[in-house]
């Protein structure tokens, strides 16, 4: 396996085009489309908000079909508290993608992100469908990865290869979110394209894996905004044998899907809404994997946590504040907890000012670990959180002005 | 029922001092004393925690004799993952206190705030004690008031009297707060007094019940910080008949109570850690009242909706996608939302940009109400929330700096 260039157009068979249709204000680009040479097989995963933004409420039908040829997506807009006619126009643009690829409407998903609440500007929509389908090309990846951008940054981009069964495999992607302050995260979209030959049910089933150990390890959890989306189009143009369910093959392209997903985790993750720190926070020797997880959740999620770290400050009391409270059966005086390496209580009790002291260089690293060990079992969990910082509230104070 | 002056010495037989011992930087003032004339009934509320302070311990252990006669407290230092020396040390400002008063150590309650996980600074302490002792006066709630603030920018006091059952009763009070951050609120102790004549199981249901409907509704949750402490200690200095349950005077006492932690709790509201909104979340139309709780948190606690509050942008996606992840099962074309009085969302479709211009100045203002409407039933829920601002990282990020 190795990391190669490109995005989501890497695997053969894929292009990709990003405009400016005029949804943002010019020359910002707010429209992508990626098509495959042919229709393949599609998995998707989707929010689990009960307020879903009306293309995800059509992806889903969709989706029962299993087969994808194009994704078409807009930034600016998010297409969700929109009613009867979100989901119109929502139609309409899959139908009109759909029209130029003489391919039928439900074989097209579409993916919305930007604003709440607003209907789409549809005139300007229906303007930008052709335009993105003169540009589609295989260089167009990045395009597509920089038009569905909202307050990110930087484009989010991933290509991985490998050799399995003879053939050359290759998963590519783009993705768009910033923030993961849970459960709030900022609406976040992955797609990913993979020219494996490998059937709809066992994709599906990949991609949840992939989700699960990747995007749900950084938003927290994989219940967030009214439009969160992954899909991943495969169109079989590697020629492998079809990848069977507990083959070794199978199991290496697993690996492919979730390097290309935790590769995109973590360009949401550091180009995080005022993000100043990534911190992996490990938590072991729970009675069972949920109690860990429940408590790396609360101690990723904690605001006071959260803002001690962006002021490089160890008031490790927060974090031991967070364990007491997560809702987990815990036995105080058995916690330990080592923060970048360094040991800082033991049984329940701080290890004292030298330790702490120690602690001072650690925190003013851009990445490091924080290390929990319940001392009750053998329940293991790991996330990566961020600080909150001054530009976390600045950026999401003033998101729509 | 009316507001009075004064705070915790407000109804008769109460004593406080506040002096600085040398636990914070001179001449912050950081230990308390309240001492009643005499011994009687106290009621206890705690922080479910389950990595809980020592003093928390102790008061716990004190509790189950249910008789009250001095309350003793630190701010500077939290006294929580301290271990068996941490305990040690409560133990012994209770008896330090116990021993001048020739009370039982078990009368002596102690309250303890600060950075976690330091030892206290005993021999400061010890100094200490005697000091308040020489100092207590009727006149001292207001230097109690003082000594048991962290970040808090302004003292929180409280009094309030009604004629019930022909005696005059008085409920005084204090405490210290500040941030709301569910769940992270800073650690809030509050100390309440009055002279009324009442059993201990009577105090004990009243003081739950006040607390429920005030602090509670504030800190979102009961299941907070490691040493939230809420204390009523009752002297029966009023003489009255003793509150029977079920009884009108009772029910005149419970809404003094009631009143005098509302006060408190919207003081520590108020005194937010950079807070410059208090905004009520009113939930309505829910299948159920716990239904209702768990949306109107789901709102208060989220970030993006308080970011929005202090950006004073009328962002109510941000709103319905917490509404839509908020665990409970909703109808999303029933959501009702309104704003300060105007109506923005009906059948959970936006009513446009006209809506939303009346809005603007909503959200300028200092205090207003968020109405969420499921149109399910009748549960019902409402809970003030603070908006989240720069000032509320800066304070976090450097605690203890």
């Amino acid at each position: 396996m190795k990391a190669v260039r490109g995005g989501i157009t890497a695997p053969a068979g894929f292009l990709a085009a990003g405009i400016h249709a005029g949804i943002k204000k010019p020359p910002i680009p707010d429209m992508a489309l990626v098509v495959s040479v042919h229709e393949g097989p599609i998995a998707g995963v989707f929010t689990r908000n009960q307020v879903a933004a009306a293309p995800v409420l059509l992806d889903r039908l969709h989706l029962q079909h299993g087969i994808g040829r194009a994704i078409i997506i807009n930034s600016g807009n998010a297409n969700a508290c929109t009613g009867s006619r979100g989901l119109a126009d929502a139609e309409e643009m899959t139908r009109l993608v759909a029209g130029r690829l003489a391919a039928a409407s439900r074989t097209v998903f579409v993916g919305s992100t930007g604003v709440i609440g607003q209907p789409l500007p549809m005139s300007r929509i229906r303007r930008g469908i052709p335009l993105l389908m003169t540009r589609l090309s295989r260089k167009g990846g990045r395009d597509a990865a920089r038009a569905i951008l909202t307050t990110d940054k930087k484009t989010k981009e991933v290509a991985v290869r490998a050799r399995i069964a003879g053939r050359t495999i290759t998963v590519g992607g783009m993705a768009k979110g910033s923030g993961m302050i849970y459960p709030d995260m900022a609406t976040m979209l992955a797609y990913l394209t993979t020219d494996a030959v490998v059937e709809q049910r066992t994709l599906q089933r990949a991609l949840v894996a992939a989700v699960d150990s990747s995007f749900n390890c950084i938003s927290v959890d994989g219940d967030t905004s009214t439009n969160d989306t992954v899909l991943c189009l495969a169109n079989g143009l590697a020629g492998n044998p079809v990848l069977r369910a507990g083959s070794t093959e199978l199991t290496a392209f697993q690996r492919l899907l979730d390097d290309a997903c935790t590769s995109l985790a973590m360009q949401v993750c550091r180009d995080g809404e005022g993000t100043t720190k990534i911190v992996q926070i490990r938590v072991s020797g729970a009675r069972t994997h949920a109690d860990a997880k429940r408590v790396a959740r609360t101690i990723g999620t904690s605001s006071l946590v959260k803002t001690a770290l962006f002021g490089e400050d160890a008031n490790w009391g927060r974090i031991m504040a967070a364990i007491g409270r997560s809702g987990v059966r815990v036995a105080p005086q058995k916690i330990g907890l080592a923060i970048g390496g360094i040991p800082i209580v033991k049984g329940g009790v701080g290890l004292g000012w030298s330790a702490e002291q120690r602690l001072a260089r650690v925190m003013r690293r851009k990445e490091f670990t924080i290390a929990v060990d319940l001392g009750q079992g053998s329940g293991a969990w790991r996330l990566w959180t961020t600080d909150l910082s001054y530009d976390y509230v600045r950026i999401n104070a003033s998101y729509r002005s």
